[in-house]
């Protein structure tokens, strides 16, 4: 007998029938004689409406507090649901809102951290033989008051409910198949992956793929808690993400990514004097904007030039902070662009193979893709292309790694 | 400075507009000096949209533990929302759950019984000078489990709080002006009363008066918490449901009410030996019946007959039930009529009036009206007549005791 956990997004629970059909599906893991934890977003839609409820009020800034209250109550309604769907299958089931099942957060409103878990009420359902109807997205801070765990909450819940339970895996159940090579949408000859690590998914996750929140996955992967990413329309075997000595085949390069949600900004005649870095980036920081890659040229007759990316909307914005610069830190060139795009490869394998990132400049030279700025890591390479040529990078780039990946790239760098 | 205890029902939170006009009117008490703590039920319909999706789930017997997580969510979404509304009219709002305001009650899922109530964190919310929005209708059990407090929960949970907060006073508002002498839209000189004592409000709101649960009543007569039942829609003086030494002008008869909800049954031919009232009515009760007003004729010949009324949605099942009694206690005669109106009056000055009920019976009998059952209390008189005869009954006695109450009643029974 196994400890499942399994995770169910909004469109999963998006209606009756859905609900009915997660409950057959849990019911079929409890009959094959599995413990079961179910963790449940709100239904579909059920959020924006209630958000839109909060917006009609008005106000200068909603109350975060008021927020959490109100938006909690999408994922009750649907762990009470779906309990009545498992009950009305003959199988006993015992919901749990955050503050029942003991999830112990920070109290940043809508984006808290979590603290702790006190499992001891859900395994003692679980002895029961009952299923544990778990709402994702939420818990309780130390005064008793509601958070939500902001943008993919329900997966971290889920990976950390399946921690402190030490479950024998965390099934997060999806629209998709499972982690893809690349986007099957724009490359047919994507192929799901079977297995991929932790740190692999870590980048792709970070790079733009909507599969699992990185917390999630940071979580998994501080407790080695293997995830399972799977359909929630059909039965077959999806993806395991588990930590890196357990993928067996490591591909060079498992994953090609790109992300079309980011601008180019260039500062040029910066002086290149200590401290110029953080005078730059400190007022981007404290206006919120995220700024994603950097990359600074080699000084050239005392001074430098420093190109980043921040995200399309926060375009505009970053180019006037950055202008405005130019009071103290004397005369700068600020340039920007909009039309950009990201284009990255990942694979736990480059650590081992020498000439990746080449063979991947070789491949978009080919294609006639002019480079504008590259970032890497021990397992990724990142470049800033054109947007218009994103589509023609990523076919080539997943042609030359992952469909003809019997390749050993060359040993020339 | 007082401390106002407010509840807002279901209508009058129905939309975001009206939660706005709430929070003006909160704000005012707020304004004039007052502290003030808010009870508020779900927006109106939400209740059915959540029990519709229950309903639609389907199953035998949907889990009573299940339905109080999924219908607790609709006052959840109305505090809310309330304090998100006041905090924009810059007053400061905290938002409590049954959990969070510490409820506590039995276990008695859907029709749970408030036990305690734990003010120290609604206190120093209002010592800080902020609102304390509550939901009402909720709770939880020792275990921690969601409860709710059946129909009528939101008058009981602000009585409640009122006391427990030893609050000024517990204003009610309701889309009525106040309660009155009797059903304002069957008779047009029906006159709004200023002031009942909780004696009378039991009677009436026992009798089929809509204005308040009367669990709501008992709670605040056992604490002598002054209710204000007035309009959400102006700020008129409503009717103050008082203890009965602050009634200043005893009326005979405070007011007219009907019923046209029961049905009759009689059973005759009922052997006159002990117990056998409890072998008829024991069955009735285990099938969930409840009989409301019960007459038991002198016995005749060694038999007697028991009359009796039910809701008139049991009526048939309580003519099977009584005729199945057959077989064990001998041939009985049952009779059904499902087309009879209780009509009562009710009134404190009673106590110190003598002929009142024959007066009653006067008035009725001018008006051709043939009485089939009657019942009495100390402050009360039920009669059950021919359903067609509800209009004409009700008009004639408002008249007789209400419009010319300056008559005394005649000193002759």
């Amino acid at each position: 007998m196994s400890l499942i956990v399994q995770k169910f997004g909004g469109t999963s629970v998006g209606s009756v029938e859905r609900i009915q059909n997660v409950a057959r599906r849990v019911v079929a893991t409890r009959e094959a004689g599995h413990q079961v934890a179910v963790i449940v977003s709100a239904m579909s839609g059920e959020t924006n409406k209630l958000v839109a409820l909060a917006d009609a009020i008005g106000g200068e800034s909603p109350s975060e507090r008021e927020y959490d209250v109100l938006v909690s109550t999408g994922e009750q309604v649907t762990i009470a649901l779906l309990s009545m769907a498992i009950h009305a299958l003959g199988h006993g089931a015992v919901s749990f809102t955050g503050s029942q099942m003991g999830l112990r957060t920070d109290s940043a409103h809508s984006r808290a951290r979590i603290e702790h878990i006190d499992a001891d009420r859900i395994r003692k359902v679980l002895e029961s033989g009952a299923v544990a109807v778990i709402a994702g997205f939420q818990g309780t801070d130390e005064q008793g008051n509601i958070t939500t765990l902001g943008r993919g909450g329900s997966d971290t819940s889920a990976v950390a409910v399946a921690c402190a339970l030490a479950a024998d895996a965390c099934e997060i159940y999806t629209d998709v198949d499972g982690v893809y090579t690349t986007d099957p949408n724009m490359v047919s000859a994507a192929r799901k992956l079977d297995r991929i690590s932790y740190d692999e998914m870590l980048e792709l996750a970070s790079l733009g793929s909507k599969v699992l929140q990185i917390r999630s996955v940071k979580f998994a992967m501080q407790y080695d808690m293997p995830i399972h990413v799977r359909s929630s329309f059909h039965d077959g075997e999806g993806t395991w993400v588990v930590p890196e000595g357990d993928v067996m085949e490591q591909l060079v390069v498992s994953g090609v990514t790109y992300n079309r949600n980011e601008a180019k900004v260039r500062v040029a005649d910066v002086k290149d004097t200590p401290g110029m870095a953080s005078k730059i980036f400190g007022p981007l920081a404290e206006a919120g904007i995220v700024v994603d890659m950097i990359v600074q040229n080699v000084s050239n007759d005392g001074s430098t030039d420093m190109t980043f990316t921040v995200p399309k909307a926060d375009h505009e914005r970053a180019l006037e902070i950055a202008s405005g610069l130019s009071a103290s830190l004397g005369d700068l060139r600020v340039e920007g662009d909009p039309e950009v795009a990201k284009v990255s490869i990942v694979g736990l394998g480059m650590k081992d193979h020498a000439g990746v990132a080449a063979k991947m400049f070789e491949v978009l030279a080919t294609e006639g893709i002019n480079i504008q700025m590259i970032t890497t890591s021990e397992i990724k390479v990142s470049v800033v292309i054109d947007e218009k040529y994103t589509e023609l990078a990523v076919r080539a780039l997943h042609q030359a790694f992952v469909e003809d990946g019997a390749e050993e790239p060359r040993e020339d760098s």
